[in-house]
């Protein structure tokens, strides 16, 4: 089996911790089903611009160009906090999203049913929720031009962002929701603010047009950003996929993954399109969680996010679908053991650390 | 006593049912306190473009300038989705923001004691809960421009809107924030996309600066949206007031009414600056739900949103202090009563229509 090659970048703050325990169970793979996976590791974000000055090198982009898939831990951290703009931590993963043109970013908000008690939601809402965001990553308010603080000259200063999306971005991503929910409850659900913004509105009449045209066997509805947050609030079983723009994405998949009580354990996928002949996707892998700063260094931090990222590679990149299932259920199963690290402890259960866990869930896969 | 002015503007949906309860209690006032109340009513929503051919004409905003305060009801729904953006519903709602300049919207996030069991949050964590959203309403990417569809000919088009704050934008909610808190908790949370958006790191830079030179007593805190969202649902008690830009404070305010259970309970009011030479301030008040048209003229809605705008009205324009306390107090009352209608109707408590609900109100008044 030809090897496949995975880029390990770990980042800033807990990211070390948790990433070895990913290399942990990539071991398993190469050891037990001869995966021929080979790593190499690189620097992204705060680490990456104090030891290279930039939060993601050239050469670092080229490894990331290069790879079969790339797992990225988190990023940034009090320490960069009066670092310039462009060099910020946060510059390298819009770097990396941007280039590698990774338009997709799947996020699944599913409630373990384990830490349903661990949600500030009633368990009767969450319990059994399985919902997958789809928001759009390299497009929107994050890349548009202009985007610049100007000098008004009488005292004022002006910041501008630009919010663009063309019309090949928004059919992409539609695409992709569809795809999704085709292997799902068929069901999508588009989020925008129409109502307000013309790129609601456009963003509107495009997936309307993809789902009339490619796929009227599937549901599509429609929200206004605002009020579908509240109903992600109020009753979030009623979705299966909802797809939105980028900005609108980072704070609804965010609340989305508060709502479960499981974030420490979310993972994310960010995907580009098939390449026209090998029919390959550029695709980078990251928990859906921070660096938290704060505890790194202190081997608390919950790994399971990243684990799962992991289990979304097999999954996306590789085709190792059955190594997919058996590592999630694997992390399933710790958790059904009781075996917790402290973000999500309980009443009854035992705490362990980092690398407690990772073996934990090393032995059950 | 000089009479006050009071544009009533019950605008689409449920909107009319709701402001004749607030027109009975302001019957009230003037009956009981002579408090001098006019009232003019005018057409705003899908009912002025059916009647008038805009979402609001030239009369309606020439009253709503001369007016002492406007309340309104809500606007929009299915029956105008098809009209050309320039004159769907919401525009006349942000016509009366923009021309009135209206920049500050407060929206309190209260928890009910009869209602924390509505809450799709656990009662422990919303229950007292009383925060406050300060949202800037004529800026951002709601107004800015560019804002447009443009075809670039190679059968793609490109949707653009534009977010843009000028320095005085966020000095002047700044303060409107801080001026708040001291009459509350005294912290002030600031949330934005800096790590983004460049109108989040001045955002950030100048209420930095407004906090150092002139509120160095208070706390200010600093959170991006999207974690500041993620906390908000997770542990919404840690804050006191938050000030955030218009589109970040139309999905926060949102999702933190839903917290409370109390939607239906909750109002908002829109100022403006103080005149330099009367102190006075425009003011528009209105609930933050929407019109409801799908209950529309059942007599099912809960109009005790538009009665606490009333209230809010008579706080913040008039200076009516005691008869605010006096009207959130009847309405507090009336739900300790067990008094409900249908949206947050529980067991052992008796469910009563809009028009019932004003009475029980009117009575307690
Ligand atoms: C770190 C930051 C730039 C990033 C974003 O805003 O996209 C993060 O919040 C995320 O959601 O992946
Ligand atoms: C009706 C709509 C234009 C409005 C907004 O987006 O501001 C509403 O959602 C609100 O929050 O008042």
């Amino acid at each position: 089996m030809a090897s496949k090659k995975l880029l390990l970048l770990p980042g800033d703050g807990i990211g070390a911790e948790i990433m070895v325990e990913v290399e942990k169970q990539i071991a398993i793979l190469n050891r037990h089903a001869a995966a021929g996976f080979e790593t190499e590791t690189a620097l992204v974000g705060g680490c990456a611009y104090d030891a290279e000055g930039a939060p993601v090198s050239d050469a670092t982009m080229a490894l990331a160009q290069a790879a079969d898939a790339v797992l990225l831990g988190a990023v940034g951290g009090p320490k960069w906090a009066g670092v310039a703009y462009e060099m910020r931590p946060e510059a390298g993963l819009l770097r990396l999203r941007k280039e590698m043109q990774l338009f997709a970013n799947l996020r699944p908000a599913i409630c373990y049913p384990a830490l349903a008690d661990a949600s500030s939601l009633k368990r009767e809402i969450v319990e059994g929720l399985d919902i997958l965001i789809v928001r759009e990553l390299t497009g929107g308010v994050y890349f548009g031009e202009p985007k610049e603080i100007v000098d008004l000259g009488n005292g004022q200063k002006r910041a501008i962002d630009t919010q663009v999306y063309d019309t090949y971005e928004i059919e992409r991503i539609a695409r992709t929701a569809f795809d999704l929910a085709r292997t799902r409850r068929g069901k999508v659900t588009s989020m925008e603010k129409r109502n307000v913004m013309k790129s609601g509105l456009y963003w509107n009449e495009v997936v309307t047009r993809i789902h009339r045209d490619e796929y009227p066997d599937l549901t599509l509805e429609h929200e206004l950003a605002d009020a579908g947050g509240m109903k992600l609030v109020k009753a979030p079983k009623q979705f299966d996929v909802i797809v939105t723009d980028n900005l609108f994405g980072d704070m609804l998949s965010d609340i989305a993954a508060m709502l479960t009580g499981s974030l420490g354990m979310l993972p994310s996928a960010s995907l580009g399109a098939a390449d026209a002949k090998t029919g390959k996707r550029k695709a980078l892998y990251e928990p859906v969680h921070g660096s938290a700063p704060d505890i790194a260094g202190t081997g608390k931090a919950n790994p399971l996010a990243m684990i799962a990222s992991l289990a979304m590679g097999l999954r996306y990149s590789f085709e190792m679908i059955r190594e997919a299932d058996a590592l999630e259920a694997a992390v399933a199963e710790t958790l059904e053991a009781g075996i917790r690290t402290g973000d999500v402890m309980a009443p009854g259960c035992t705490e362990v650390g980092t690398g407690e866990m990772g073996d934990q869930v090393a032995e059950r896969f």
